[in-house]
C-alpha cells in the first residue's frame, strides 16, 4: 500500500518552492530559511517501527533482549535514510506511543537506546511527543540533517553505463544484525571526497527490491553479476535453516541498511581498488529497464523480491 | 506522565550546539546548516493524535463527520505550536498509522484534511511514513518552520510587570470548534510589527494549565483579573449541560488553540486599543509564583486545572 499511496500523495500535494526534493526519495530536501542562495540544504525524513509489525515486543522480552535495541533501531533506520541521501544528521524529534501497561518502564528502556544512538552519531534530541494508548508500542523518529546544496544523492540520478555498488554484505540480518543496524554514515564523507555518487538508496526492504526502486526512479535498468553480491556468514547460516540458498537471502532479505550506490565505471574502479571501504561492484546501469543477469551469453530477467509494506 | 518524562529527558539528553531551544517549549529552535551567523533559525515540533485518546473514530463515523477533520486537526495543533513560537510554518512530514480494516479509505479521507490544511497555510508535505497495524488510527505530524534568529517567543521570557493577554475567547471548544481549530498564525506578523512579545504558549490543555506552564518556565507568577477572561457562546452553552459555570469552562477547557502572550504594559495598551485583533489583557506577571486573583482587596490562590496527559 505504501508505494501506491505515495504515488497518490505526490500527485495530490502541490510542490512548494522551498521543497527541493519531496515525497518518494529516502528523505526530503528542503531549502533552509532565507539564505540566498543557500550553501547547504536541510534533509528531513521520518520512519516509525511498531510492535507486531516491525518487531515483536513479547518475543524480545522472553529472550531477555533489552528494549534499548528497539530505540536504537528506530534512530538507526532514519540515520540510514540520511546516509542514503549523502547527508549528515544533526537533530531528531522522537514520538513514543506506549501501551498503558508498563508505559514508564518501556519508555525508559526504549529511550536508553535512542539516547545511545544520539550520542554515537552526535545528534541532538530536539523534541518529541509521548502518548499512552490502547495499542502496541510504536516509535516514530523524524531526523533532520544537512547536505551541500544540490549535492544530495537521489534515487533518480543514475546514468546509463554507471557502475552499481553495494557497500557491504547483505542477507540474513534477521539472525541478529537487524536489531542493531549500522547506518553507513561513515561512508558519506569518504565517498564525497573520492568519487561522484550519481544515485543512492539504502537497503531496507531487500537488495533486489531497493535496487529496482533506484532503477525505476532513474528510468533505467540494471545488469547484474549476481555472483559478485557479497554474502555474510549470517546468510550462509540462515540458508541452512530455511532451505533457501545464501544467494537467495542476499537477493531478498531486508534490514541490512547497507547502501546501493551508482557512479561512473572509472570512479568505481578507483574506490574498489582501495578494498578497505568494503564497496563491491555488482553490476552496471543499463538503458533497458528491469533487473537482468547475463548467463552463458544470454540475458535473463530477474525478479525483485523483498519485504513489501 | 509526559511532563515528568520530559524532565528526565532534558537531563538525559546532552545539548548540542545546533539546538538553540530544546525539549520543553512548544517547539524546538535549531540553527540551520552553516550560515554564520544565521539570519533565521529553524523551528520544529511534532505532535500526534490517536483514536481513543484524542478523538473517537467510531463516534465521528456514527455522526457522519468527515475524517478529513482529524487530518486537519493533526496539522492545526502543530501549526498552533509554530504560532506559539512566533514562527512561520514551511513544511510538514506526516506519519499515518492505520488499522488494518478500511486502511486505504481512512488514509484517503484523513489525507484530504491534511492537504486542506497544507494548502490553507501554504505548507509543503515534504515526506512521511505510512503503516498498517493492529491498533487504532494515529496521525503524527512534524512541522518545520522558521523564525528570525533569537526572536522566537519562548515560554520562559516573561518579565515581572508584563501584561498577560489571551488572543481570543476560551472554553467549550468540545462543542465543535476543537475539530477544526484555527491556529493563530494570523497574529504572528502583526504582533511582531507592533509589540515585543516576551513569552507565549498556545492553549492546548486549558487556559489555567498552560498559563501555569508559561509562568513556571519564566520562574514567575500571574495575578489575574478572571472577570476579563473572554468567554465564547460555546462555554455558555456547555455550562448549561454540565452544571459548571462558563468561567470554569474558560479556566480549564482545552483545545482552544488561542495563544497566551506576555508583553510590557505599554505594548499591551497599544495592541488592545486596536480591538480588531481581539487580544484581551487578563492579568499581570508577578514575582510571586503561582496563579492569583485579587478579590475584595485580598489575593487568593487559584488552582490550575485542565487536561493532563
Amino acid at each position: 500500500m505504501e508505494q501506491s499511496f505515495l504515488a497518490y500523495l505526490r500527485g495530490r500535494c502541490r510542490s512548494l518552492r522551498q521543497v527541493a526534493v519531496g515525497i518518494g526519495d529516502d528523505a526530503a530536501v528542503i531549502d533552509p530559511p532565507s539564505s540566498k542562495p543557500p550553501e547547504r540544504q536541510l534533509v528531513a525524513c521520518t520512519d516509525q517501527i511498531i510492535d507486531g509489525v516491525d518487531f515483536e515486543l513479547s518475543q524480545l522480552q522472553e529472550q531477555g533482549k533489552p528494549l534499548a535495541d528497539i530505540g536504537f533501531k528506530a534512530m538507526a533506520i532514519n540515520l540510514s535514510d540520511i546516509a542514503a541521501m549523502g547527508a549528515e544528521p544533526s537533530s531528531a524529534l522522537v514520538t513514543l506511543t506506549l501501551p498503558h501497561q508498563d508505559a514508564t518502564r518501556i519508555a525508559g528502556e526504549v529511550y536508553e537506546g535512542i539516547v545511545e544512538a544520539a550520542e554515537k552519531y552526535e545528534i541532538a534530541i530536539a523534541g518529541g511527543d509521548i502518548s499512552t494508548y490502547d495499542g502496541p508500542l510504536a516509535i516514530s523518529v523524524t531526523l533532520l540533517g544537512e547536505v551541500a546544496t544540490n549535492r544530495s544523492w537521489l534515487r533518480s540520478g543514475a546514468q546509463e553505463g554507471d557502475a552499481i555498488l553495494v557497500t557491504g554484505p547483505v542477507g540474513g540480518s534477521i539472525l541478529g544484525r537487524h536489531l542493531r543496524p549500522t547506518p553507513r554514515l561513515d561512508l558519506v564523507k569518504p565517498l564525497r571526497e573520492r568519487v561522484n555518487v550519481t544515485a543512492a538508496i539504502d537497503i531496507s526492504d531487500g537488495l533486489s527490491l531497493d535496487l529496482d526502486r533506484l532503477c525505476a526512479a532513474s528510468s533505467l535498468g540494471a545488469e547484474l553479476d549476481t555472483d559478485k553480491i557479497p554474502i555474510p556468514p549470517d546468510a550462509e547460516q540462515l540458508a541452512q535453516q530455511t532451505g533457501h540458498t545464501p544467494s537467495e537471502h542476499a537477493w531478498r532479505d531486508g534490514e541490512d541498511f547497507e547502501l546501493i550506490v551508482t557512479m561512473s565505471q572509472s570512479d568505481a574502479e578507483a574506490i574498489t581498488r582501495d578494498q578497505t571501504r568494503g564497496l563491491v561492484q555488482i553490476g552496471t546501469v543499463t538503458g533497458r529497464t528491469g533487473l537482468w543477469q547475463r548467463q552463458k551469453g544470454k540475458v535473463v530477467r530477474l525478479s525483485p523480491q523483498g519485504y513489501l509494506h
